[in-house]
């Protein structure tokens, strides 16, 4: 039983959905592990991790607008002092969470067909986010 | 150290939750591991996983009436090829997410005494789903 | 490879958030394992947990703020035989969930500059609360 570590960089372009399955995916081939568990940790409270649908854009187009309305832009929030999408980008983080974990086998994640991994970033504007990853196994 | 995994089907019954708390107790028992960590994954974009109270069916009315109302079948959603509940679907896993780790001691989960495990099926018809467990320890 | 568990209780003072970060940092220190995976399970169904931003405390004030607008105190559960603090508690509770997972390395959880980890208690009434701590690695 092995261990292996690493921290992924991703340059977002402001609010939005950016897929990074096949980073992930291509790091942990290069680990050699066929079996064991993957943990990924998003370093921010303003941009956080979600698993869902990889072939039809239009739900991402409808993700935006729910997290929009769940946990809208507004002026009445307490916390604005880096401006009003600031707040709702610690909600929506919240409302996805910040950490996953996904079992690994033949070298790679038990993913159903249809999901992908995506980080989202809250913000308005490009950041560039740490993803922590972390692998067990043999 | 070593892992077990397997994978648990779930036939669901349309929109609502199934518990498969006793199905991973069971399974957990057999591979004999008495302290580790279980990893569950539900490897689906529109059903998902929730730990959540075990003994007041109400609860569950609730729940349901809750995800209704955060996340409602409408006709106003980009992404409606597979009908009107398949994007609320996907929000409601979002919601929720599809994955949980918990810890293992004494061969049993570390649950509390009124926490369940839930498969939630945000679909209107039945499915078979999967759920992906992962058992490292010793 | 090995590792190690605790419970951790927090007695919470009512409605609101208590940070836990110190008190794990703590544990994670004495276990002496310096790289590894740790994994948090809070065992109740009323009170959750979350990495937040650890800075400004008015980002709790606007989070306990959009919890009780998603999921607001009512008369209008079906499950209200605690009171009418108890079935709003349950679906905060699921929107932010009761586990983490976070990678270790030299010693330190990987959590960015900014988060904190937070027991989030629910309930209107002051609580023991109990977290599982799991940590695996060397």
């Amino acid at each position: 039983m092995r261990q292996a570590s690493t921290i992924l960089t991703v340059a977002t372009r402001g609010r939005g959905f950016t897929e990074i399955t096949q980073e992930i995916a291509t790091w942990l081939g290069a680990t050699g592990i066929q079996e064991g568990l993957l943990t990924l940790l998003c370093r921010h409270t303003s941009a956080s991790l979600l698993i869902q649908e990889n072939a039809a854009p239009a739900v991402k187009t409808d993700l935006a607008a729910w997290f929009e309305r769940l946990a809208p832009e507004s002026d009445g929030y307490a916390h604005d002092d880096e401006g009003p999408d600031d707040m709702p980008a610690h909600l929506r983080a919240t409302l996805t969470g910040v950490n996953l974990s996904i079992p690994v086998r033949y070298g790679r994640m038990q993913l159903g067909t249809w999901q992908g991994i995506y980080l989202a970033e809250h913000r308005r504007a490009a950041h560039r986010r740490e993803v922590a990853l972390h692998l067990l196994g043999e």
